[in-house]
């Protein structure tokens, strides 16, 4: 019999740590959860924690972290609180696999300590490659860690590698549905409301990635996610439109031949893979028939109206802080569109405002990302206060 | 540097041997060709022998040995007549994989005394597995011999499945352009012609192939194909009508996931993959492009008007020779189809009643097939010979 493989869960309260968490509940024999952090939601994460009984629990909240504590002193279950606890729960020696699940910036800096610690990486939280691909792919090489792909996209690239890591891959395709507002000119997307964008035709997800979506922001980041998961130049990188969410992605080789990873629309799938690779596990996900399907649709992007798209592939361009700029800058105009401060073209017009007025810096450390994240944050703070 | 692989092409002058010529010249660093054969084209055979240099060449039909002796006598090429010699030339120490690429039954006996020699099979041939899965299986796993598939939709899977040996298919969908004739009724299909019948729309294929295409005979003897390559059961192959042929056919695993391999339809890319397996080789074939393809369609086949593939899953579920009988029948039916001594529909309707005739034996030895082949043959002849 095999080991029960240790699982620690940065986010166990989101979108995605409430999947991985049925995922796990699905599989007892396979899974043994060691920790679940939550950034505030105390009361998700007691429940979490009385059900699953993991090792630790962290609320970074701090004035949750009583809470908590009272909730779960009984039980034989370690309570922290505060950031930097994350950077310490990882190092648990019963944990093989740490799956980033934060929302953001926030994860880049659990996930270079689980790096540190040795754990693979179940990534779901791309904005930590995004931001400082460069510093975490080299520091994953240089602790022998695997990051395994969660989002679904490059999950699909990932699956459809398998048994081909030995072959050229002559480019990708990350399929995008087009979001809520596929097809939209300019002038239409003006006028688009917060609720209209939070709603996303396929995939139930969290806000920041919903509106990301809409922006096609997301895309953006994934381009940015896919060149350092899989060591692949700009022009390596397409994205395609694909409506119906359910071709994933694609890998085309040097050979001409194109293998494409699919399925309905469903997190778990991805998540369950991360946990669980290089074996599948029988699962009772809903299957996908193409009799349902009778069309698969496939479109260009305009870049002309998604603008997002295009600053993405600039900073791959470019290089150095560039992505962290960018990453930083929709961090803070999402949040501001999210609270009705700032129109949702505004959202792209502000990135692309903060990469032209900040320079980029070649050669970054983590501490660089670090400093040109909150440089970022005040520059695009003060260009909302400016025009909200 | 890697020693060059020899191949031998048994059906070098036909539309898969042809083109299996076209990628080993693109690649005269990598492939020995040691052994080419043809039926009777001396004309093409002697053009491709002066060509590739090979070290034998043979000639099945023995009417035409002369001519080819005469024309290779200057170089150093040993020349054979006769079906027995192709038994003999694949047991060359030189080869590597063995191409079979002949059409219909004659494939089986060369195919066997390749797998014996301890030969790779490349197998273009699919009539060898739809007649003799059973005896061709097993002779291969006693050998110790890899067969790797040619046709398109079995390359598809078998790409598909690179890195995934270990988990566990849930089903398979092949897919199928629907041939000239998808959506037609049975009165439409009453009345069409050979002409009809030999435009395929996506494929550029031999006679006997392009003719099973538009019965839907060729999906059958692909899902009894597909039943000995990957060891599944009847139920766990479906068929799927996709009229563009740019998916070529799709895995589902266990965990709900799938795994389609796709591509413009060109046989050279599944010939090429089953010669460099596990490896790829860049090429210059056409690459696929998904604003050329804005739709990707898929539907159900009616078998209820294509009854040939409903035959080919009761093969499957009757066993023993049953497939053999289905074959043979097919085989003389298209012959006489393609000599305008039947109608098209006669040919599904033939290939049942031989199906109905003649007792299935179970647990066949290679002598039952050849026995029952003849006796099919026999029995179909009759039974057109009482109705053109």
């Amino acid at each position: 019999m095999q080991a029960k493989k240790g699982i620690a869960i940065l986010g166990s309260t989101g979108s995605i740590g409430t999947q991985a968490l049925e995922v796990i509940e699905a599989h007892p024999d396979l899974f043994d959860l060691q920790v679940i952090t939550a950034k505030q939601n105390s009361t998700l994460l007691i429940e979490q924690a009385l059900k699953f009984k993991p090792n630790a629990v962290v609320i970074v909240d701090d004035s949750e972290y009583q809470k908590v504590k009272d909730a779960l002193w009984s039980e034989e279950i370690h309570v922290y609180g505060g950031a930097d606890a994350l950077n310490q729960v990882v190092e648990f020696k019963e944990i093989e696999v740490v799956l980033t699940a934060m929302v953001g910036y926030a994860g880049l800096e659990p996930t270079m300590s689980a790096i540190r610690a040795k754990k693979n990486i179940a990534l779901a939280n791309k904005e930590t490659l995004v931001v400082a691909g460069d510093v975490i792919t080299k520091e994953a090489q240089k602790y022998g860690v695997n990051i395994y792909p969660v989002d679904s996209e490059h999950s699909a690239i990932f699956q459809c590698l398998a048994g081909e890591f030995h072959n050229t891959i002559e480019k990708i395709y990350l399929t995008a549905s087009g979001g809520p507002f596929r097809g939209y000119s300019m002038a239409k997307l003006r006028s688009v409301t917060k609720e209209q964008a939070l709603k996303h035709p396929n995939w139930e997800m969290g806000q920041k990635i919903t509106i990301d979506s809409a922006t096609m922001m997301n895309k953006g980041l994934e381009v940015i996610e896919a060149k350092w998961l899989f060591n692949l130049k700009p022009e390596q990188i397409d994205v395609i439109v694909h409506p119906q969410s359910i071709v994933h992605s694609i890998v085309q080789f040097d050979d001409g031949s194109m293998k494409a990873q699919m399925g309905l629309p469903d997190m778990k799938l991805p998540i369950q893979y991360s946990l669980t690779y290089p074996n599948r596990v029988a699962s009772s996900f809903p299957r996908f028939n193409f009799l349902d399907y009778p069309s698969l649709n496939f479109e260009g992007v305009d870049q002309s109206v998604f603008t997002n798209l295009q600053l993405a592939y600039d900073c791959l361009h470019v290089g150095g802080t560039s992505a962290c700029i960018l990453n930083a800058a929709n961090e803070v105009a999402v949040d501001a569109f999210l609270k009705e401060r700032i129109s949702f073209i505004d959202i792209q017009n502000i990135n692309q405002e903060a990469l032209q007025s900040i320079d980029p810096i070649a050669n970054p450390t983590l501490e660089t990302y670090l400093e040109v994240d909150l440089i970022t944050r005040k520059k695009v703070t003060e260009i909302i206060g400016s025009i909200s």
